[in-house]
């Protein structure tokens, strides 16, 4: 664990996407952090949270840090399976492209391009498979847009 | 969140290769969970923490259990960070092809054979590659040794 006085360097860099930048798709945020949807995606309800400053792991974190960006990941999670009812939530911290910690949290459907594999793995959907897919997700948008409302409303 | 009255059951499902069995590999456990090493793979000093109870998601677990975990997940990261030194910690939970909660903490490596990509990701790694990476791991054993030792004596 590193204390707030031992921490890396928290301060915006410049070359970072997630630093000091007004997000696109902002659906919530505080002084530690935002919420974001994913637009242009197949995996439909995808949200990712983005801690504010920059600091590349968890373990960067204080506790009580860590708590409350958990506590949020796993509230965004309650949300997706309230209103989407998918078959399984996929939660990771990865940053390897951009390390500034931030969060996914996927809904994932049996049917979806990946399933059972992650997200990150090749789509084996065949062209049926993609059309019987485009028509869930379109289907599923009315509940997609009341989860960006629940995740605006949880309460600060 | 579910509370403990109203949560999913949570006995041991005898089609589940994480319930209720003797898990090889343990390091740690507790009444809650157990973390385990993964062997034969590519990912050295890759760790899985499993929760002992048959829970599909970490919003199935209470806010004080959620604590309990993730607070475990991150010390083993911090555990990676001082004895490894990796690039990168990756961290997830997606139970996919297995319904039981259970988390991946994966130190990363820019030379190793997926990265800036999730493991999940298809190896993109040249035979070249593939030989110094093999060094790397060979040459890293005594530090995993020293990191199943540090987890071993995680204070319950």
């Amino acid at each position: 664990m590193t204390t707030a006085s031992s921490r890396p360097t928290t301060a915006g860099q410049p070359d970072c996407p997630l630093c000091d930048k007004q997000l696109e798709n902002t659906l919530w945020e505080s002084p530690q952090l935002r919420i974001i949807h994913v637009p242009d995606t197949p995996f439909i309800g995808y949200v990712r949270l983005v801690w504010r400053a920059h600091v590349a792991e968890m373990s960067d974190l204080s506790a009580p840090e860590q708590q409350t960006l958990m506590h949020l990941v796993f509230q965004v999670e309650a949300l997706q399976r309230q209103l989407l009812h998918p078959d399984k939530i996929n939660v990771a911290s990865l940053g390897n492209q951009v390390a500034h910690v931030h969060w996914h949290v996927i809904p994932r459907w049996r049917t979806d391009p990946c399933f059972p594999d992650a997200i990150w793995a090749p789509s084996k959907q065949t062209p049926e498979h993609q059309a019987a897919w485009q028509s869930h997700t379109d289907a599923l948008q009315p509940r997609v847009h009341a989860l960006h409302e629940a995740i605006r409303q949880i309460p600060h």
